[in-house]
């Protein structure tokens, strides 16, 4: 039953899988529709399409557009959140959750219902809270977010776009709704103007598919960052996949470890990380959404992907 | 960082390592609440343990209670569902969802939302459908999974316990309520009162540690049962143990990926059924429940044992 | 300010306002949509409309259709929690709520957030409670319930169809869900299948606009039924009118009492009850409903008939 | 049956039954609990208690605190909603709907279902857009309402105290979580902070139950305002009763028509309004409220009141 399957052994082997995939995927790519509740992301060419694979030792193969920067979004809450549990060790899981959502990410109603504690990290209430939590323990949450992903990345000119984070604010009043909610349950440390601008600035990062598949890197190697030491312990990795299984991928996390079976985070920019623990990450790119909001083009990619090289937690 | 982990190598160290876990939870065993909503599983005993590992040669080392028969209950819907899949494809998931839920596991809030399609297979909702299923497939839906049970366990003699059952009709207010409505969207086959009958009875199997172990092999085994055929595809497995790992835990699906990173699915028997895929299966028993209906003593053995042998697919 | 209000002096008068009224609702007699959840009501040609105005002495004045019976499915839940509350007290309102619901008749979500206690007496759930405790108080609820109808209509061939009854009895998986789910809760003295019985029996009487504006004439003259004696306290029947008020009209609660300012109840079978304290009791009909359950030209009727008249509470 | 039914015919015997109902209710004021949600209003002294009559001449008997000023918090909402009905007819009615919630008065689970349309006028939310709609038809919102309150009530001397404004803007993340998700759906003409600023300063009116007796008195006399001049229409003077009948007792509508059987609008600075169409407008005052934010002695108040006098709509 496992005829069909090829673990490649090496780069160019890689290569010629990720080419297979992305011609798979062609005739899906531009489906969906390009996030557009901001015009900055609005402009984005649907037709792009990058898919990059960095393997344990820091190599990165990639087709497409890998290397075109495109808008991180929601990625920046794995590194977030990666970041936080590195300083701060488990305490923000007392104003942060690791259950599953079933409403949208930007949703109030679970909020609410849950008196201020946001159901996951990886929900826009949840991912404000992990900004505040980082604006208090370096004084700079976009900036230390940055400075991570430059680090992990190895690459100095990564950046957060201004047009972007000025078009978000702009049009951040779920956002702010979120905020002051949060913070009328007492589970802010900052002013609510503050962590929205460090949120947004998070968000508006712009990265390519080589640039975060290496950035994520940590999560496949048991914790281990790019310079050898550790991001985080084995122990909170695990844990940090498993939470990013049930709950990275919005109201579709079933569908996606059905299909895909690895721990995944998808942006409203259209890019997905997914983890294949001690092995490889992988990053997908590709504009035009489904009702979820995550990547058509992409979720099909990194499908045709583990089905055919067996690449799955399960 | 992996100082601590040993990768059991042979039956006796692995009882060495079950042994280790049933001191470690000996105090939290009783600690929680019988499921009560029926007479017979309100009688008992709160304070048995048992923890089964089954490799996947066949081979099944215990500790406790782990050759006492117990009520089942939840477990029924994997074997349930295996069977629908393996014999009828995935033509099931036109009828139920495999997202996960936050209501609890017998609401009904979640399936009027959806009009009538269950989120997941693993919720009562959900399961009633695919007895329906198997009932129209097989003519006798509770024969055939005590069917299944028997073959691959190897245990001739695993029943039902009719005082359960009955015991279990004479209450089920909630699952009729729950079977009608399902039934109001035209989402069963069979008359109401067959489908809860034959649902009812597959809760009632009596079944131990070893039996369920052995009989969920084939999880961990890429489909293949107990007789060297496939029960399922490899693909069906792993994608029926990632919708366990995303729904088969209620409402507290995150926070046992978090703390034991397995596809499980458990019961308010007080059973845990949980997969290390390639290499065994794990059955806990312990009959006291936390407030999302998960085995209090059950799912700390399986943290104890993850964290002792570094089981985990993250 | 109050030029055009004309308030009709005698008979004459009255059934020239009633005439009025129908030319002006004319052209929406038939808009909506008349109930198709069975068969029996399916059939109901949507363009009949009749409208009866009964004053306090028993004189009844109508035009259209006022004198022929169709179904009056929830109009039931008016009498029938008016024979509890005259026979029990104050009891009854231990096991359902007067609240409001905002959601639609027949939904379970309340219900099951309340705990098995229906937000109001309107509702379905609601109904069925009253329906159980009047079938404890009477040994034959429905027979009860006709009893009253043709005593207070002074008809007595009112009668309940059994065709109707037995297509909801068939189709009834709604209901039978909503008692269960309240069974479950232990809110249900009886047996289910005897409680949907003797509710969809009630559904399922006949009877016209004169009838019914008869028989609910004790609403409007403080509780005193046709023979003189009281059917309701004085008191129970202003509360009465005032639970009819805030959740006789389903989700259209709010706007009924802004366009037409009276306590009031309405069917799927398109019959609508209305009272003005100390006047008179109307009751009009048309089977085609809006999206609230509401007969179209029945409420656009009574907000004619109220303007022209100024019959409001306010 | 209508023994014991006091009609009171003069101003003497409107004091006497005050009085009688001032010592019916004397044990119930101070139990509840004060609003503390801001220390400007937790400072309020439990055991005040005021009941004032305004009777269609314009004459004004009262008992207790009933000349002493309080915060009319909600109270507000009747008055703004009045002010731009008047100026603006029924154009409001398109951003705001006139249905009960079942959620309580600051919720965002409502606002959100219904995407920015809140259900009613009287909810935070709904009254946020009617302060929207003041300001865009004034420019000074919070002074336009001042003004009103000061012309019906004929007292000059009535302001906003700065405190309570100041202090509910320091603790305002509720009503600004509102007013942003409101935004986020595009239904504010004016920038958040500056409706929050009005809304805050006209919640902030510090009011005697004479003063908003007197002002809500248009409300029975079919919108004839203080000066003889109508204020609204006869017509939109029995639909705003109407609406306030459904909707202004937060979630505890249904219990306040069934004790009651007025329309009315209750603050959590204690205060109650409630109207007798065509006889009288009462205002009661106790600061001590029920879990639904109703004053506990005011609305025990107004059900002896009304039991003595017969006073209710039904």
């Amino acid at each position: 039953m496992l005829s069909g399957l090829v673990e490649p052994a090496h780069p160019g082997a890689v290569r010629e899988v990720l080419e297979d995939v992305h011609e798979l995927v062609r005739s899906l790519v531009g489906q969906g529709r390009v996030a557009d509740y901001i015009p900055a992301l609005a402009e984005v060419e649907p037709r792009r399409f990058g898919l990059a694979v960095a393997t344990l030792d820091g190599e990165v193969t990639g087709v497409g557009d890998y290397r075109v920067p495109f808008s991180v979004q929601s990625l920046a809450k794995v590194f977030a959140l990666a970041a936080v549990l590195g300083a701060d060790g488990d305490q923000i899981w007392g104003r942060v959750g690791r259950e599953p959502s079933t409403h949208p990410f930007n949703s109030l109603v679970q909020l609410e219902i849950d008196r201020g504690v946001p159901r996951n990290p990886f929900l826009n209430a949840g991912a404000l809270v992990t900004t505040d939590r980082l604006l208090t323990l370096t004084g700079d949450a976009a900036g230390a977010l940055r400075g991570f992903l430059r680090a992990e990345s190895g690459n100095p000119a990564l950046d957060s776009d201004p047009r972007v984070a000025d078009s978000e604010l702009a049009h951040g009043h779920r956002n702010a709704s979120l905020a002051h909610l949060i913070a009328s349950y007492g589970n802010l440390e900052n002013p609510v103007p503050e962590v929205l601008d460090h949120y947004v600035r998070g968000c508006a990062l712009s990265a390519s598919c080589a640039d975060l598949a290496l950035a994520g890197l940590f999560l496949a190697r048991g914790g281990v960052g790019a310079d050898g030491t550790p991001v985080l312990s084995r122990e909170a990795t695990k844990r940090l996949n498993a939470t990013m299984l049930v709950c990275g991928m919005y109201d579709g996390a079933g569908e996606f470890a059905y299909r895909v079976g690895l721990p995944a985070k998808s942006g409203v920019g259209g890019g997905i990380i997914a983890v294949v623990p001690n092995r490889c990450v992988l990053c997908v790119w590709s504009p035009a959404l489904d009702v979820c909001g995550n990547s058509v083009a992409g979720v099909a990619a990194l499908e045709h992907l583990t089905a055919r090289t067996g690449w799955s937690v399960f």
